[in-house]
């Protein structure tokens, strides 16, 4: 029987452990920090048992879906106790510091560097869900750098949650999860902040929502823990994309100011063009 | 038989046509400036015929919904032409200069100012849908100035279409509403705007897109000729709301530049607030 060692059991460990079990057969054994987390990912059946790190030699797979910032420290301690037949994969939003840390470790082909890209703004072993995966985009980087028989497995796996590989190397992965993912979760946690200042009558806030506010505020519902290291181990391209954000809404800003109606209404359009690309 | 006589045949006009008819049996008499869309309300079934402005003395209700820099000028014209016991009632998302243009005007009382708080991105009569408004809130406004009776009719239909009712004064409308839709819209396009400068690749927001920017970005596919309009008559009320977004957004920039992980995090909580007020 194919044996996983999940690390970290929230809303993307837990869910990959499902998938494992139900669509692979593989059998679980579970590490967190929290003991709660633990105990919860029994008591749903997310994980078969509880492991530490002096029990990985024998894993076909070990899965590590702590918060970005602490994964590189995770990540050379597994690759340190794995065997050599043990694949090891990631789950962190930014990529580039976790594959410098591992660059010039001995076991560094063992591992393949990987970001699943999907979510949603709840968190906890209890989050956990089938199909989150399914359809989404696998982010897989400097593949060649890992050992080709565990590449191989690695693709069996992703291919069998049914989501779609897109190799890309770490800095361009960086750079476009910016500006895709990241610059909208800024976007959307000020907006709650700013809305939940003015508004302090929250029935107000409730009653008005429906014109779009919940669909462009409903990331502001995700986790700090997870979202704050994302934002500073990703700091300078984050940063690039705030700094194009900001300057946009104040050429916007200027442009309502001033009255100039033709203008807007050329701004407007240029975004529009997300309608040929977002159906 | 009751008769509707609507002005502007878009989402917003098109979609109350259709309930009119369905829920309460009105006949639906269609004007709208631009001939394609009188043809298509016609070919869909949303009117049932055209009509101008010298046919609106017998009509039961007269509904306007245009864009709302151009609401104004036809509410006068609409005023001058109807029957004492003809409803008018407007769709205007922004509420203040609509009602400062018609005080003095002496069919004042047969208006009631009203704002339907719902929509899609989409726009024109091929855009109309049934149970649009269905839950959403009617904003109506500055209700005391209306006559009793044709409030009671304008209730009814309210009522009719399954809204609820949300009575302000256009002040206060106008502010709310510059938080909670408005600046959700400049937000949505500018980040629309800013992602599509930088991902000249277009295949690469498609794939990376799933973690939350589709939806952060759906209202970046709204219409110009509404929405432009909307930041302009609302003007103060939006660079208020913008200024105060901006703000927050430089802040937050300066978090991540200094690497202030605990007040990052404490900002990130204040807008998960937002969970408890948006399921």
């Amino acid at each position: 029987m194919k044996k996983a060692v999940m690390i970290g059991l929230g809303l993307i460990g837990g869910s990959f452990a499902l998938e494992l079990k139900k669509r692979l057969g593989y059998t679980i054994a579970g590490i967190d920090l929290n003991p709660a987390h633990i105990q919860k990912a029994l008591d749903l059946g997310i994980i078969d048992e509880s492991t530490d790190y002096d029990h990985l030699t024998d894993a076909d797979l070990v899965l590590i879906a702590v918060p970005v910032n602490h994964i590189h420290k995770v990540l050379l301690q597994v690759l340190d106790k794995i065997g050599e037949q043990t694949l090891v994969m990631d789950a962190g939003s930014v990529k580039s510091h976790i594959c410098e840390a591992v660059a010039t470790h001995p076991h560094r082909q063992n591992f393949v560097a990987a970001h699943p890209m999907a979510g949603t703004e709840h968190s906890g072993p209890e989050a956990a869900l089938y199909d989150l995966f399914d359809g989404k985009v696998m982010a897989l980087c400097e593949v060649e750098k890992s050992n080709w028989r565990l590449l191989d497995r690695a693709l069996s796996i992703v291919k069998a949650l049914n989501m779609r590989v897109k190799m890309m190397q770490p800095a361009d992965h960086d750079l476009h999860t910016a500006y895709v993912s990241h610059l909208s979760h800024v976007s959307s946690f000020m907006l709650g902040k700013t809305v939940l200042e003015i508004e302090k009558d929250e029935a107000q806030i409730f009653d008005l929502a429906s014109t779009g506010f919940a669909s462009t505020v409903r990331l502001a519902k995700s986790d700090a823990q997870m979202w704050c290291p994302i934002f500073l181990e990703n700091k300078n391209n984050v940063l690039k994309a705030l700094n194009e954000y900001i300057k946009n809404l104040e050429a916007f800003k200027i442009l309502i100011e001033t009255e100039q109606a033709e203008a807007l209404t050329q701004n407007i359009h240029e975004a529009n063009y997300i309608r040929k690309i977002l159906k």
